[in-house]
């Protein structure tokens, strides 16, 4: 793999881990309203097409990558949703 | 343009715009509380890469597009800083 690749991957890896913390807070405080419902409803959507997208064009670390941020993404709009 | 490049083009630009209702809210109410600082000290990092690899390998429109991220990010993250 080429360096400039593993900038890539550090890249993508660092933007979707970033999702933790904010996942692991909301759901330790159950306190979201600081928290934009619109903001992680257009990510779902933005996240679920990079996924259909990866997918397509067969790129397999782009899909899981994306997948694992969905999952995420998922799991704070649901906090949201649920606290308010 | 393939239908397919209209799929992620339309996947990465939702994800960038869907900061801006975050940065919106922040910028409003002024209470970031619920927000993670550490989710927004390594999202723009993880942006910083982005571009860089992006600039790096010659693609312009994901260096845009991650690129408008970085500022709405940063902008939250300054928010936050600022608002606690």
């Amino acid at each position: 793999m080429a360096y400039i690749d593993i900038l890539g991957y550090v890249a993508g890896i660092l933007v979707v881990i970033s999702l933790l913390p904010q996942a692991i807070k909301s759901w330790k405080t159950e306190s979201t309203k600081d928290i934009s419902l619109w903001r992680y409803i257009i990510y779902v959507i933005g996240l679920i097409l990079w996924v259909t997208y990866a997918a397509i064009i067969n790129n397999g670390p782009v899909a899981v990558m994306n997948g694992v941020g969905l999952v995420l993404a998922i799991s704070i709009l649901y906090l949201k949703i649920k606290h308010g």
